[in-house]
């Protein structure tokens, strides 16, 4: 029987052999945490290793992800379908191994990190998903949902601002499954951390309402075991264990000191820490005995083959909330889901509203056809116009509800969001202004990179918002969001498009979807029921010309009904003129050439793009010879009408702007 | 003589009063916090309304700055030049008194704030400024730099993750002269704020190493006075003061609730408010006695007088560091700074280096004439090569150097830099990966809209960086970057053009630039004495074709060198071929159409773009007949040189499509 320290040598040599033959990557966490990893993983992670997949299995998530061999060592100990060629090839192209652990390439991965902080948000979502879930399903006797999340963090994370906002947040919503482990070693990129981290991080947590477990000894397993039974025990807090570690253990002349932090510790070190750690064995060499002490599978296999019984006694006993159940863990929508019968409504009602009120029309609609919606603002309900009249907030006294209040908290709430897709069971939506997609950019990101469905509802859209002014008001905000790969965004223009976005959004399993909408009121668009259908294509035409068009306006959202006044007028005065409304840019360049051809021909040059945003992006539409009415200045603090005025989004403005284009032309 | 309540109720009468009539604001603050905001103007703020940049001033900072009428009204009844017509013009089209503060706006308003928790953070910056200031200036017997930073912050700031990493910055570097202020209302936007927010503020603040004076009535101006003595006399600590206070104080029916928050009052509560708060003056009326006890022109003069001559003796004790202080206070540059001389060199020497690198070496010869350079780095100083040889580590023990360890807190490091170059006296520069501006991104906005000075090096910019993957790898980043208004973007191709990026930086006073930097070691490129000069125009011609060349390749950075590849490919294949390095489109943007035209032909349309990074952005200089060799998708973990085999970055490629270019077009 090996000890628990071999145990642990064996994640610290897959490591650092990892690292050594890529000449790239991160031993310190892994050898520094290996201890504690093992102390987890043999004695208390409920996974099976045989599916990755069991909705019940505990969720592991590693917030410091430059860690990334210590996971990729544990998942090949415990007995994933990740071989040892996989970690022979760490870092290389078309490995399941990347330099940081993605989503959807090992198996056994929970999600993605490396970008600090946002794993322990991401951990918070999942036992945030996890208690909603287990509080819709579980009856008495009956606990089909029932799982921990354990989650790993170092001290980068717990410098990060995202850090403070979910922690602060699982604190108030009491998440007692939820336990995480500090990597305290003192150690950051640029050295000893107290000269910019002082923090009392236990005093920190416990102001969260967390239970903490300070001055454990991350190297000696029965203080890890001990603190771990006390978090366990303590089930009405979220718990941090406070661990002190010694950066890259084992390495005798770099541990506890940055050098071996994010580099290859060398051929020289390697087999000094080999010496040191009495691991005599070659590179990548796991001896039989050791794998056997990991080997997770047959118990793994035997508490999800529980599960599987507990789950068919509840099925039995609950059929149709079993049926559900599982309807939402594959993330199914329901068969009779109205959300295309609603863009069709929303045509023949013609209300002309602002798109945040239509918005709220769409959830009102759809919240009761589906509960797995889980909903949210960063403290903006009122103004995002989010609750709708089925939402309940989640809390730790009615923890069956569905809906968070964020609170101020933008980049966590998407992080947090990010958690719970991942999980399982749910669809999130959260909101704020347009603006603030700044503040939470990268977790927006990490949705799109890790293809989860988190739908992101943006408000006030642009200088529309009026008197809020330029810290308010989106310039170049849809540029980033359409510029981010796998992000779907729609800017609709009416409480049609916008019915039409939210079903789009619904629909898209395979990445997040952004919904930009706007504070003030729009102009309801006729439609045939061809433009109806086409809405979908994200552009379309909404109104042509007698023959072919010798302009055509492209504009999307508050200036759709611009480029309608400012085309009549042109009509008006003789010209051909095409209105095409482009909801959705990425959803028209996924069309077929024949289409974006139709909608857009090549032989007509003369175009103009209207939006009240960045006008560089729409070069990509009207290229050298086109125009563009956008901005690319920050708006000022006035009413919205003059706004406009001021910044030309102007009738008048718009048919100067296509006369000169249409006079050059003619030359 | 009127009361400190009479005093307080003018702050409350004019904030909803303005409010009322722009029928669109915040009262809800601004008459919570009056009655602070009266003892901390009236009898502790130093400062001089005829003489808004009086270096020694104390800084204020409202946070929380949705709550813009209590500053506007603060400013006006104090003695700025800010009249009541401008308060009757709140929130329109050219008035001072935006619906946020905004700097360079109204005289007074210190840094524009209204994004939470930025304002904090600024504060933090000028309080370390401030200290810095003091260490490198003043001398026994002469403080010359002097002053208190105050800060208001609202629960949205607490909640905010830069609230976290600049609060426990500001702990760690023990900023004694730092007093903020929270408004413990217990409200924000979606209601009560205990469903969502149960922190321990007192404690959490405590953590971080905070001075804490808990449980204030903020509406006693005898127990405010108290605290912001015991505040004052902690000077080896920030201070936070906790107010507790009701919001909308003084509106009968709606304070105390979200309703007063964010919206006027409407004529009727205002009426009610005037009554409850005994204030029968009529709208925007303030009664004679009322002015004479909030004046502070008088006390101000006096104040910076005494200043005056202290500075006069200063000036006569240590001649060269006065003339030293005043040229850093004014922002002016050594007259002998050698950074064009640099370019220059840089040319001459002819070295090949990574441009991180590159710039390192313009640090290392910057530095040493810059004193007011004040470097810093988010935990990534030995990859962003940012701290130079005479860098030196400020610190509570030794406050007089001139770099920071910011920790892993890129939000918390950008806002501070906006912080530090507000108050003057420095040039902050701070580094990060290119991929984590995205954590910052809107302090890097602020910068802009502030039009301030401030640095950013981002390194690592492209899938350059290798083996760390799609987390770590920008795509859109620069895309982003470029459509921010007011912001600078350089992404340099070799150490030549790193240094006149350098170079441009330290010339722009008027907004910040980001410094985009690769990981890996890049070609150095041959130039013409004309050539060296026109890399500050942005783009310029790198490499001609003998006549008119038929196809023009235009690229940046890491980009070049595949560019010039295939020039000389396509030229040995008979064509003729122009390279165009664009290291700035900004700075390209900005020059006459003749240049332009010049360097990019409108009459040639065969073009390419090339650049590792989000292709959309190259239409606005290929338009829709050229090509683009860029990515929209994200990366993946692999070594470099494989990643640009990988996503087509090689000269086959890039000959291949210029091929298809020019026989499309001969067609």
């Amino acid at each position: 029987m090996p000890s628990r320290f071999e145990l642990a040598n064996a994640v610290r040599a897959l490591s650092m052999d990892a690292v050594q033959k890529a000449n790239s990557g991160h031993p310190g966490a892994p050898m520094g945490m290996a201890d504690i990893a093992e102390v987890l993983w043999n004695d208390y992670l409920v996974h099976n290793p045989a599916d990755p997949q069991w909705p019940n299995r505990d969720r592991f998530v590693l917030s410091n992800g430059h860690g990334s061999m210590l996971l990729y060592s544990l998942l090949h100990l415990t007995g994933y379908e990740l071989g040892l060629e996989e970690l022979q090839n760490f870092r290389q192209l078309h490995a399941k191994t990347a330099g940081h652990p993605e989503y959807g390439y090992a198996p056994g991965v929970e999600t993605t990190t490396g970008p600090l902080g946002q794993g322990l948000a991401n951990a918070v979502g999942m036992a945030l998903a996890e208690r909603t879930l287990a509080a819709q399903f579980n009856r008495p006797g009956h606990s089909v949902v029932d799982h921990h999340t354990w989650c790993f963090v170092g001290d980068g994370c717990l410098m990060e601002g995202i850090s403070h906002e979910v922690a602060s947040l699982a604190g108030t919503q009491k998440l007692g499954k939820l336990i995480t482990f500090y990597d305290d070693n003192g150690i950051s990129i640029d050295g000893e951390v107290e000269g910019w981290f002082t923090d009392d991080t236990a005093k920190r947590f416990e102001a969260y309402g967390w239970h903490v477990v300070p001055n454990v000894d991350g190297h000696k397993p029965e203080e890890i075991k001990a603190a771990i039974e006390l978090a366990k025990s303590h089930d009405d807090k979220p718990s941090l264990i406070i661990c002190k570690t010694i950066i890259g253990f084992g390495a005798p002349n770099k541990q506890g000191k940055e050098e071996c932090h994010g580099a290859a510790l060398g051929e020289e070190e390697v087999a000094a820490a080999r010496k040191r750690l009495d691991w005599p064995h070659a590179p990548f060499h796991v001896p039989e005995e050791i794998y056997r002490g990991w080997d997770a599978t047959e118990s793994g296999q035997a508490r999800q083959d529980a599960w599987d019984e507990r789950f068919a006694r509840y099925a039995e006993a609950f059929p149709e909330e079993a049926r559900e159940l599982q309807r939402r863990l594959k993330g199914e929508l329901p068969a009779a889901l109205t959300s295309e019968a609603m863009v069709e409504e929303a045509q023949a009602k013609g209300e002309s509203v602002a798109s945040r009120k239509a918005s709220l029309a769409c959830l009102n609609e759809l919240g009761p056809q589906l509960p797995e919606l889980l909903g949210g603002s960063a403290d903006l309900a009122p103004s995002n116009l989010t609750f709708w009249k089925g939402a309940q907030a989640i809390s730790a006294e009615a923890p069956d509800g569905n809906y968070l209040h964020y609170g101020v908290r933008e980049f966590g709430m998407a992080a947090i969001m990010n958690g719970i897709a991942l999980h399982g069971g749910f669809v999130p939506y959260g909101a704020t202004f347009l603006i603030f997609s700044e503040y939470m950019r990268n977790a927006v990101r990490m949705a799109a990179l890790m293809k989860q469905q988190a739908i992101h509802v943006f408000t006030h859209d642009s200088i529309g918002l009026g008197e809020d002014g330029p810290t308010h008001q989106p310039i170049e905000q849809l540029t980033a969001l359409r510029s981010t790969p796998n992000l779907a965004t729609w800017r609709p223009c009416d409480a049609v498009e916008t019915a039409a976005a939210w079903n789009a959004a619904l629909k898209r399993r395979s990445g997040p979807t952004a919904l930009i909408f706007s504070r003030q009121g729009l102009p309801h668009q006729a439609r045939s029921k061809q433009q109806l259908a086409d809405i979908q294509r994200g552009g379309y035409v909404l109104k042509d010309s007698e023959g072919t068009p010798e302009l055509i306006l492209i504009a999307t959202g508050s200036e759709i009904g611009l480029a309608m006044d400012a085309a009549e007028r042109l009509e008006a005065q003789g010209r051909a003129v095409r209105v095409v409304s482009m909801p959705s840019t990425d959803a028209f360049d996924r069309q077929d050439a024949a289409y974006r051809q139709q909608v857009l021909p090549a032989e007509v040059g003369n175009r103009i793009a209207i939006e009240a945003g960045h006008r560089d992006f729409w070069y990509k539409y009207v290229g050298l010879e086109g125009r563009i009415l956008g901005m690319d200045t920050f708006g000022e603090s006035a009413p919205a009408g003059d706004l406009f005025q001021h910044f030309g989004f102007t009738v008048e403005n718009l048919v100067n702007e296509a006369e000169q284009l249409l006079d050059d032309a003619e030359d």
